[in-house]
């Protein structure tokens, strides 16, 4: 039996399912020493009697007015050594971008202290801007990849990171890749090992098994990642059919789409996250939504490395799991705030398009665009289907991963003025203006990690 | 002769031209007792007589250390009345947004207080987001007009404000119009001088003619507010070809384009500001750079109510003066530098286009992008020309009209490490990346009217 921990009296909106807010008004939720939702209690005599407990226990924490308490974001897809070239030479093509930029600058976090300052700064920015869940790809080099992890720990991050596996000389340039297949699922290995090490019960950073794409990994490391997914049972990130090129690559060199690859290398299984897949077939989809593997579309990326935007609608539609990522430094915003803002637009690109010189019919492809409250959705509950865990809803069951979201700050553009009481606007307009300025506190598994 | 009222010593980054940034590195900017910018002189033996003589007179201002001054944003098309709705009802038609939403709102500001509360906020919370200039659209009726105004001077922030002329029945509701033509003219005229008699000399706000759109005026209005712009040398601003929906209005009503009928109406000016334009046609645009008319590009509006992206590129290539909005509440953020953010991606999706079942060659319209540097003379300089104002550069006989960034504040998303030392790299990193936590400094005219 778990004890309670905590209890928290306030009004909640979440996303059980992507076309339904639900709101949990002046609700007490009761939290176990586990950081996880043992009750929602209406009001009411039982809530009367559990608040007063926890008063008189010191756990009770009341909200303010003017606050919601909303799911901490999931960001699905975050490069966390590009952290420090956020915003940086989006202009140049993939190729150059990694090559020039990226590779020379993920390199350098074997120099241990370098890796500690920015790992630090990047969780706890990333903490301030609501993401409670990050999964990250790291780097080669195994000791950085657990610097990592102690900087989630240490702030209190869920998190899952994955050591970066790519060996293919072809295509890996030789100051940045891993020696061999051997190697690298040996490293791979190890890390998986060290990284349990570190924790106890109810672990908050996970390991992911991370091949960077399929051009960058031979037949073998794939081969080899696949089986020991199996054998570990560890979550599987990487990035599939991002653009014309890698998908081209792809069906060059193994005859098949990315999807049919990674399946024939095990690497499609329910806790698998493929970054973009902005050129998957129907098939494909169905294959994803089969094996219980999700998307993670990141719209801001999309723009510059895709030439083109996931088609979100088709996929839900086809049962697809999914959700957001921010692709650190592939996008510019660290906010899945933002994130969401972006999934809006380029949903609304997409289905109307965008030359004028066209007419409305010839413009678009007519896809149903996305709602506030689909976009919502993907950030919190869509993310935690997609990893498999119990994250992204405020209902028993669930760790208690939130935001205290408050209104009407000086620097912040979420205004809700006293006349705005329908809880579908007051989630419309945190989905559409919230920003960090507006996020006042930070939960993750029961427990305040920032307060700001 | 005016006097040095202030030296601000420091780093600016600002651009004169399109394609051209100009680094001002620990430059001492002297500021004269009308708010410009009398001289901008670099390191040297003049610089420290000057700077010791402002230090003696205690009108120093010294920069931090990994702070840069940029020039303050040009937000060129706002409905102030529609602050409160931020972020809501987009998903609605235009026209049941307007109908439905945004008149009962507009209506509402009949009532001071309402209006005297919600400017107040708007107008801080716009200076908070570093909008230093704001061209507004105010609501139909004069009094509230004058209510923002006086925001906007109590605050500090430099505006042009317009009393919204609409007047035909057959298109505006009967609680939410000008009674006729010849009375929306005398209360424009009338706003016109009473905004002119609250300030003297050097004035911070000026009054703009603004007829909503063609399709809420009649002929008669049109043709007088053209007369007026004649008579009184005032800046003018309308919503022109956003929509298929509006531009075929206009075809059919008038047999020519927004832009021909406007001019026919003597309402293409020098200071002509026309939001949107998404459906101009290529003689359009000439006609409006040889009338030196502007555009307000909005691309989060465009996004919900155009179904289609303003082409920049083609604009620009042709000549047309041009600047970017927020559209607020037609846009969900209050700030230009999501904005820039937003004209960026547009401009990346409509060039290589969106849906990927289509061919590379077949998707976009093979526009070339917008760079980070184009989108920040847009919300700068190019906003200034548009305005004909001496604003949005720092240089000599400009308006000291300027923001403070802010490196590495916790909640903020712009993180510039001491190994990034290129200001292009820095400028990139600002447009990408900065918010509102990253201003430190408001400065309109020579005032600090924000320290955050
Ligand atoms: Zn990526
Ligand atoms: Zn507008």
């Amino acid at each position: 039996m778990t004890q309670t921990a905590l209890v928290v009296l306030g009004t909640a909106l979440h996303t059980p399912s992507r076309d339904g807010l639900e709101v949990l008004q002046d609700c007490a939720f009761v939290v176990d020493s586990a950081g996880r939702i043992a009750e929602v209690i209406p009001p009411g005599a039982r809530q009367d009697e559990v608040v007063a407990e926890a008063e008189a226990a010191g756990i009770l924490h009341r909200m303010a007015p003017e606050t919601w308490l909303i799911p901490g974001l999931v960001d699905l897809h975050i490069h966390a050594p590009q952290w420090p070239q956020l915003g940086l030479a989006l202009d140049e093509p993939l190729e150059v971008w990694l090559q020039k930029y990226t590779f020379p600058l993920e390199v350098r976090y074997q120099d241990s202290a370098f890796a500690t300052e920015v790992y630090d700064d990047l969780v706890r920015s990333l903490l301030a801007q609501g993401t409670t869940t990050a999964l990250y790809f790291g780097t080669v080099h195994k000791a950085p990849n657990l610097i990592l992890a102690e900087a989630c720990l240490r702030h209190g991050q869920r998190a899952l990171v994955g050591k970066v596996a790519m060996d293919d000389p072809a295509t890996c340039p030789e100051f940045y890749r891993d020696a061999d297949a051997a190697t690298a699922l040996a490293e791979t290995r190890d890390f998986i090992t060290e990284l349990r090490a570190m924790q106890g019960e109810n672990p908050l950073v996970l390991p992911v098994i991370t091949p960077r794409f399929i051009p960058s990994c031979t037949d073998e490391l794939l081969a080899g990642l696949g089986k020991l997914a199996a054998e570990t049972g560890c979550h599987v990130q990487t990035h599939a059919s991002e653009s014309d090129w890698a998908k081209g690559y792809v069906e060059q060199r193994l005859g098949c789409s990315d999807c049919e690859a990674l399946d024939g290398f095990g690497l499609m299984t329910e806790r698998t996250v493929l970054a973009h897949c902005n050129f998957v077939s129907d098939p494909d989809m169905g294959l994803m939504a089969e094996r219980g593997v999700a998307v993670a579309h990141c719209p801001m990326s999309n723009a510059y490395f895709a030439n083109a935007i996931f088609p979100m609608r088709r996929a839900l539609e086809r049962g697809v799991e999914a959700g957001l990522g921010t692709d650190i430094s592939g996008g510019f915003s660290p906010s899945l705030l933002d994130g969401m803002r972006h999934a809006l637009m380029s949903s609304r690109h997409l289905g109307a398009g965008t030359d004028p010189g066209l007419s409305p019919d010839q413009r678009g492809s007519n896809e149903t665009p996305l709602s506030a409250v689909e976009v919502f959705w993907l950030a919190t509950a869509g993310g935690g289907e997609a990893l498999s865990l119990p994250i992204g809803q405020l209902r028993e069951g669930f760790y208690f991963d939130a935001l205290v979201i408050r209104a009407n700050l000086p620097r912040s553009g979420l205004r809700v003025r006293p006349e705005i009481t329908r809880h579908q606007e007051i989630l419309e307009k945190i989905v559409l203006t919230a920003d960090a300025a507006a996020i006042g506190e930070v939960w993750v598994q029961g427990r305040k990690v920032l307060e700001q």
